[in-house]
Parts: C-alpha cells; sequence; structure tokens
C-alpha cells in the first residue's frame, strides 16, 4: 500500500464548486487527490490518500480515499471536489463511509499519523520536506506513507510531533513545489523503484 | 527558457467553467498549463506553454502562456481554463494578444514545432512518450523544449511528422501518466539539474 496524508486548511462545511480557492484551498486538495490516485484512463492499484480538513467550522475532519474501491471519479478538480462535499455532507447526517471507496471520520492529523506509525512502523512513514535527506538516497519499502502540508504547510505544533515520532524527513529538492506536484514525484521516484 | 507542446482536442469556441471535461478535456489542458507554470507562491521564470486546440469548430488554435509576462493566474482549473476561454473569446474578435503573457494564434501544431526547431534546433525538442531513451540518460540543455499529447495521444500523422524532424523521444517509464503528471516530472528531472 502506498499512503499519502495532507494537512489542509480545507473547510469542514458545506461549499462552492465554482469557488474552490476560497474553501480552504479545496483545489489544493482536489489536485492532490487525482494527482495521487489517477494514472492515465486507470486509478492506481493499492493507494490511500487522506486529507485532514483543519478549517472552519469544525474541524477536524479526515477523508480518505481508497483507490481499490473508488468509482466514478475523473480527475478534474471540480469532480474531486463533489466527492470531498458529498462526504462532508454525509458526515453532517451521521455517515463514516460516504462513496464507495471514500471514507469520512472525525480524526486528528496527529491521530491519523499514529495509526498509521502503528500500522507500518515509523521507518516507513516520511515527512516531505524540503531541508530532508534526498528521496534518491533514502530506502523506502513498498509500504509506505508520505506525509505532506497545503500552500501554508505543516503548522509548528504539528511538525513537532512528526519529529518526535521517529518520523524522517525526506525531500525532493530545495525548490517549492505545488502540494500535487510533490505528489506527483513522489510516486514517479516510487514507480522508477517498481514499488 | 523552457517551453512545453501540447496537441490538444481542446474546443476552439466558448465552453462552460463547470463542464470543462466536455469542452475536449479542458480541465486536462488546464491541469497542465498548471503544473507547467506554477510553483509554490510563484510562477516560473522563462517558462513558455503552447497549447494547439484541435477540437471543434475551427481548429487549430495556438494559445501561449509565457511566465515572464502573466499576471492574475492561480493555479486552479477553473481559474487557468477562464484565462483559456477570454483567450478564444478575444480571438474571435480579431486579436491576437489576450491578456498580458497569453497569446492566441492560428496555428497548427506542425507550425508550432516547426518555429521551435527552427529557433533551437531539432537537437534540443523532445517528444514525450513511453517507448523513448530514458530521460536520466539524455543531455539536455537549458534551452528545450518538450512535446507531448493529452489523454489521447498525439495523431500518427503528427508524430509522423515530429520523428521526420529528427525529435527525439524521450521517456519518463512505461506507466502511462497524466499529461500534467509528465510535465510535474519533466520539470522535476530539470530542475534536479539545476537547469
Amino acid at each position: 500500500m502506498r499512503e499519502f496524508i495532507l494537512f489542509s486548511r480545507g473547510v469542514t462545511k458545506d461549499f462552492k464548486l465554482n469557488d474552490l480557492p476560497n474553501a480552504g484551498r479545496m483545489d489544493l486538495v482536489a489536485r492532490c487527490v487525482s494527482t495521487a490516485i489517477f494514472l492515465s484512463y486507470s486509478l492506481r492499484k493499492d493507494v490511500k490518500f487522506h486529507v485532514i480538513l483543519n478549517g472552519p467550522p469544525s474541524p477536524p475532519l479526515t477523508i480518505t480515499f481508497f483507490t481499490n474501491e473508488l468509482k466514478n471519479v475523473s480527475p478534474d478538480e471540480r469532480n474531486i471536489a463533489s466527492h470531498i462535499k458529498i462526504a462532508i455532507r454525509n458526515f453532517g447526517i451521521g455517515k463514516n463511509s460516504s462513496e464507495a471507496g471514500i471514507y469520512v471520520e472525525k480524526k486528528s492529523f496527529e491521530e491519523v499519523v499514529k495509526d498509521k506509525v502503528k500500522e507500518y512502523g515509523n521507518e516507513n512513514v516520511f515527512y516531505l520536506h524540503a531541508d530532508g535527506e534526498d528521496i534518491r538516497n533514502v530506502e523506502i519499502k513498498n509500504n509506505a506513507v508520505f506525509i505532506l502540508g497545503d500552500n501554508k504547510g505543516i503548522p509548528k505544533k504539528e511538525e513537532a510531533f512528526l519529529l518526535r515520532s521517529g518520523i524522517k524527513k525526506i525531500s525532493i529538492g530545495k525548490i517549492e513545489y505545488l502540494s500535487s506536484q510533490v505528489i506527483a514525484i513522489v510516486n514517479y521516484e516510487m514507480d522508477r523503484r517498481g514499488l
């Protein structure tokens, strides 16, 4: 399994599909999901994408996309965002499972990360940061979890938690890429290793 | 200068921002533009992105984004698509220059490629294709042009033209990525070389 965890300021309420940037950069979230899960004309196998929405009014909310179960998703931002919108609405009426392959829970960033450390061991969980060790020099196994932030990055408190948990910082270079570009590059680096 | 040329089936008429996929996959076009020109909180310097729209009703139409002059663009698909929409409309009333940094011309894919071969030499123009030589083994200079297709790829006739022109096929692997992912990866490979 390849997993991604995105810390986002996305809103935890209904939002307008015509104005994703003003919903806590839901455009960024949708672009990250799309980049993580799609290949040309197919979904990747064995990928889980978790986004923790930390925006108003009732953060946190974690939405998970699991490619092996997903149906009826398209790579455009508006389509992905529409599924997030439905997940938020469904959570509001008490549903933890939204559509096929989409899960929504009242779970914080730290809780999601802790679960993954327990599941895979902290040596298989990586924090993507410009100051980390070059990804090309880091041993990464088939089961791996990659953590990244949105345009504002991961807050200091949460970052301190990651480092305290023994999670390694890895880097794809000194350039500050868009979060979705980071994901495309990480997938590519893993693909090149045949993982 | 780093340049990208995208062969697209995007429409050459007005389209709905709420339904980009049905405008000849204008979502794909917008995502490619965004990935090519943006970094986190900034535009790349010295990047030109050319998309040749080959969809109905009056193909071809070439729209160029030049990062050194661009203003008021955001990375979300809807924003980029809105600038394409304006460019198409402006062309309809006889304008070749649309907004700052955005140009629109009645030019075909072959014409755009020929111009770039003349400008940079065919050894600096590359066709991205799964069957090409591994990009990591290819010498690429600072001034380089990368050609790719949309979800349906580059048609046989245009492909034959590329090969006849002595343009080299280069590859980022056997996996069929989304066009926007290909662009993120090419930018990354160039960035790692300090180009």
